[in-house]
């Protein structure tokens, strides 16, 4: 069999980004990490690690971290089974995550904590847009992630969750400024916009849906999807806000739909590594459960 | 003096990521991009852009781009004094800013989004922890930051924000079942903690204060200031959070203090570049203003 304490180790430099902290939290001498990489290096042919700063694993390496996690959920699977089997220390197991912010910040941060709450996992969420989760399960990043693609990745079931439900909107004060004229592609390709990173394409993709062509937005950009809501209060820009976050601006007034009855649906799906066996099952279930309440269903 | 149209598709490859996007913020084909930035890296004598996907700059690229935001926000500063010069179509000027999520999460979006709905500029925020924001300074990514450097980077003036406030809580339930006998090294490295990313001390520096020696803590990664409350809330983990997320939460007893009294303090302060002139002073004042609310001050 394979060597397991080098790929516990390979696992740990790739997490934790360094040799040092990995030798932390394994509670070894850095110089035996590096040894029993080296030796998994040779026994595989190839670099396992980019020695940078953070280490990152190769794409053989990746290959590697992924079986261990599936291992490791395997074994976490049979501590179900065999009580006697799981030790008192036993350390818990690391679950990948990939989740969009829009997602994080309204509907799945509840379930996956339910999950993590109940479970000896000890859960690692990255964010990237819909789009781009996908490509993480695809290489082994995550074992489990919310995607805007309903076709499984190789080795992955696929769930559909329903529709984020998007609105156009703005303050009051700069729909009377930006769109006294209307709504259209020529105040469009000047009113400022907010994205929420340079990947962001929510924002075109409802102007061409509006004008049936391509318009150039002025952009600010804003990382975060409360600080969204914050920056459309002040007037800074319009954008496609989750209802989740802004129902209460718009009841009261202090937001406004840009053009009333144009949401934008974004239908996202559920995909989990099939490997991993039984111990994703739950937090399947509660990601689905919440998302029949949240999101918008068929 | 430069070819400013080919620093301005140098500054457009860069903040868009590729040659395609750039082109169309400027209204030209990718050809003519490719073109000018080609000149441009004859004349200099080394490459300015790394065709990788995204696009990056090489370091005399962004030494570069910093130069172009410079001179872009000089003209807007001319604009100021001689409005017959800002034509009515004239472009927003791009200003980058490098913000901790904590902050973004509570109190500087407001000041931001404040000096973006009044000035012609289009904000470009960035996101990550305190230290990291130095970098950006330094490296010319950003023309103004929050950072936990009061010292000046390199041609940047430093101004003290006072000190966010953050109070290591949790759930009454989680408090019960893993800090049932007391808050110490034993507990701390059994009970999962919530940490932003691999790169967020927090928690180790707070647990380090606390029993006077390195703990090694389990560690749920959840980059999401907001979905971090969540979580506490429902049991995940324990975590740093600053106080104004979790105010209310505190008062109505759905979180608890760990150890009663033992609060962690960063002081934060915000840098920006001299160069980019008067422009910048207007969004230094909100900046300033709203952290003298926010923070705590000495």
């Amino acid at each position: 069999m394979l060597d397991y304490a080098a790929l516990s180790a390979l696992a740990a430099v790739v997490r934790e980004g360094s040799f040092e902290r990995a030798a932390r939290s394994l509670s070894v001498t850095p110089s035996a990490i590096s040894q029993r990489i080296r030796a998994l290096e040779e026994r595989v042919g190839c670099a396992l690690v980019v020695r940078d700063s953070p280490c990152r694993a190769t794409e053989t390496g990746r290959r590697l971290c992924q079986h261990v996690d599936h291992v490791r959920l395997l074994e976490q699977s049979l501590h179900g089974a065999l009580p006697a089997l799981a030790g008192q220390g036993e350390a818990r197991v690391p679950v990948p995550v990939g989740v969009n912010a829009d997602s994080l910040a309204t509907w799945v941060a509840a379930p996956l904590a339910a999950f993590a709450a109940a479970q000896p996992v000890l859960l690692e969420v990255s964010v990237d847009d819909q789009d781009h989760t996908t490509e993480w399960l695809r290489s082994g990043a995550v074992l489990a992630a919310v995607t805007a693609t309903a076709r499984p990745a190789a080795g992955c079931n696929s769930f559909p969750l329903g529709a984020m439900r998007y609105v156009a909107a703005a303050s009051p004060a700069f729909v009377r400024r930006h769109f006294g004229e209307g709504v259209g592609a020529g105040s469009l390709a000047r009113a400022p916009s907010l994205v929420f990173n340079t990947k962001d394409e929510l924002q075109s993709r409802w102007a061409r849906r509006l004008c049936h062509r391509d318009v150039q937005l002025p952009r600010h950009t804003l990382p975060s999807p409360h600080a969204f809501v914050t920056a459309a209060l002040a007037g800074m820009g319009w954008g496609l806000h989750p209802t989740g976050l802004i129902d209460a601006h718009l009841r009261d007034g202090s937001l406004v739909e840009l053009v009333p009855g144009t949401p934008f649906d974004v239908p996202l799906h559920w995909q989990h590594a099939r490997a991993a066996g039984g111990m994703l099952d739950g937090l399947t279930s509660e990601v689905l459960a919440a998302a029949r309440k949240a999101l918008l269903q068929p």
